[in-house]
């Protein structure tokens, strides 16, 4: 592998076409002509043509753009964006608005050739439009989530975690898709401190130096003092002390119905959560339309727009494209630094 | 007991003064003179002569009053604000922002007795300025809470239940200080039913005809259709289906992600949240400021401010009074209807 030191080459990203049915042709479309976004970026586009030409379409755009195949060797340095054909969904049998297998199918084709490419090192990041869980489960039955999709696609032991990111404020969580009843076994130090790290390396590869950190409570009122329970005093501060010795800059376990009242006013940049819903309830009221999610814990990041495939406003053109836009600039960010590392190779 | 219908006499709200080392003095004294408050309800204030004038001190008033002593026999139709001055805390000895036995004891002096009058009938509806934990717990060691501590109180079997309520919604809970390791265990279909019963009985005694209640799922997706727990199905959704039979209007399970972003848009009067946080994250990002807490549950309403004694800026005159003045209203339209009832009695 030869190294190539440039620091002013664009990183690579891949921009897989999400559910073909819904809003992602058209915000993709708008990704591809969109400057903020081709100037920090060697945009890699990957769906069917069809597809994109009617996102295109809806969107009122003629991106222009560099048409490969499937398995063509990529441009050394583009001087427009890429788009890889992968001549799998005729968007003519592929109706707007409506779950289908076919649109499942072709949105999981177009990730899985990203995260091959970002594999191989030839993009530096993966990031793709929103998919319909619902017309992903109908292609691949047991499709559970991006996260385990990507996990079991890359053999990866124990699941990735999820950061929910809005402008200012992060929010990675220690379990996710987890009843609550099952919640409070899954408290250990060793899980809290390594969600802990991954928040702490995932931020600084992003730009934050350091990030500073805030780590809920588990229980009401973070236990009171034990009474409500006690894992703050057992796990949760115990893992606290643990980060700050390795020089993570966080502090807590902070009662979770104030500590995102203090993370909006910039009191801190993230809040590691315990469970799903203590972020989610939180983050989806302070700004769910601007969110971006990000895969971490993967060799490469791994984002979209926190929000989906909006079947309700799919073709009418009216779709925010701002999510998307800063998981694309988020995904330039972290990849940055990456670039020339591998695709050189 | 004789039962006078006088459709134009205002309700009586007793108004105790929570911490005097708080806010609570200035808050009770800017009531007093509020002529919406005043115009709403006779007012009973309860406390110490010394504090409520060092209240009025802060706030700049001169609030004028009735005073009685402890035991007086209340003025029949009063056209100012009584004080009741049950000389229990001299002012000079209790410095302001410092946590003391002697300020615990008085707040809670106070509500006993604010409680006492609405036991006899003698009010229509109990209020109290914000209490001080800490300096409860010092005066009280078993003090947990001001539910708990008037459960007790009134030798009721079983807790009440908290409501928590901005201008356009309100929050109820099925269970509240709990452990999240404990939460699943209390989800049972008679637990969730008396909630939204009571949800429904309190909110129509406040002037909903009928409130519309979403109810919250307790898993992440509210379970996923049985992925991540299967309480929404074997618990939640059967409480709903019972209420619905019963007339009450209600919907859900609705992930709990989701239920604040609908409510807040005013698709719902009010929120039914399975345990503490689900709830008080997303209502303190809602609108902290203006937040009332009503003790439902009761035989008879109890209301306060939902912020604390906010020791930090007390004494200055700058505690804003809105909560305070949200919560005597409150108790001031629940009240009506009971008023003339009993306290003629």
């Amino acid at each position: 592998m030869t190294v190539i030191e440039n620091s002013k080459s664009r990183p690579r990203v891949a921009l897989a076409i999400g559910c073909p049915a819904g809003i992602a042709p058209e915000l993709t479309a708008r990704m591809l002509v969109d400057p903020t976004v081709t100037s920090a970026c060697e945009l890699i586009a990957i769906g069917d043509r069809r597809v994109i030409e009617r996102g295109a379409q809806v969107a009122g755009l003629k991106p222009a753009l560099d048409f490969v195949r499937a398995g063509d060797k990529l441009p050394d340095k583009p001087v427009r964006p890429v788009f890889i054909d992968l001549g799998n969904a005729d968007a003519a049998k592929i109706p707007v608005g409506e779950i289908s297998a076919d649109a499942g199918r072709s949105a999981l084709a177009n990730f899985r050739y990203a995260v091959e490419l970002a594999k191989t090192g030839e993009v530096d990041a993966v990031t793709f439009s929103p998919f319909n869980k619902a017309a992903n489960r109908l292609a691949y039955p047991p499709y559970e989530d991006e996260g385990v999709f990507l996990t079991e696609m890359l053999g990866i032991q124990g699941a990735g975690s999820e950061f929910n990111i809005l402008p200012k404020l992060w929010n990675a969580r220690v379990t996710s898709h987890v009843p609550i009843s099952g919640v409070a076994r899954l408290m250990t130090v060793e899980n809290v401190l390594r969600s802990l790290r991954l928040t702490d390396r995932t931020m600084r590869a992003s730009g934050f130096n350091p990030p500073r950190i805030a780590v809920a409570g588990l229980n009401p009122h973070a236990g009171d003092n034990g009474n409500f329970g006690r894992e703050e005093i057992d796990v949760i501060a115990p893992a606290i002390a643990a980060g700050q010795k390795e020089g993570i800059v966080c502090q807590g376990p902070i009662p979770s119905d104030t500590v995102f009242v203090r993370a909006r006013k910039g009191e801190f940049d993230a809040v590691l959560t315990m469970y799903h819903d203590q972020g989610q309830i939180a983050m989806k009221l302070i700004g769910f339309e601007e969110g971006v999610t990000l895969l971490g814990g993967f060799p490469f990041p791994v984002l979209t727009a926190a929000h989906g495939s909006a079947y309700d406003i799919a073709g009418k053109g009216v779709a925010n494209p701002g999510a998307m836009r800063a998981a694309v600039l988020l995904a330039a960010r972290m990849g940055k630094g990456r670039e020339g590392q591998m695709h050189a190779a």
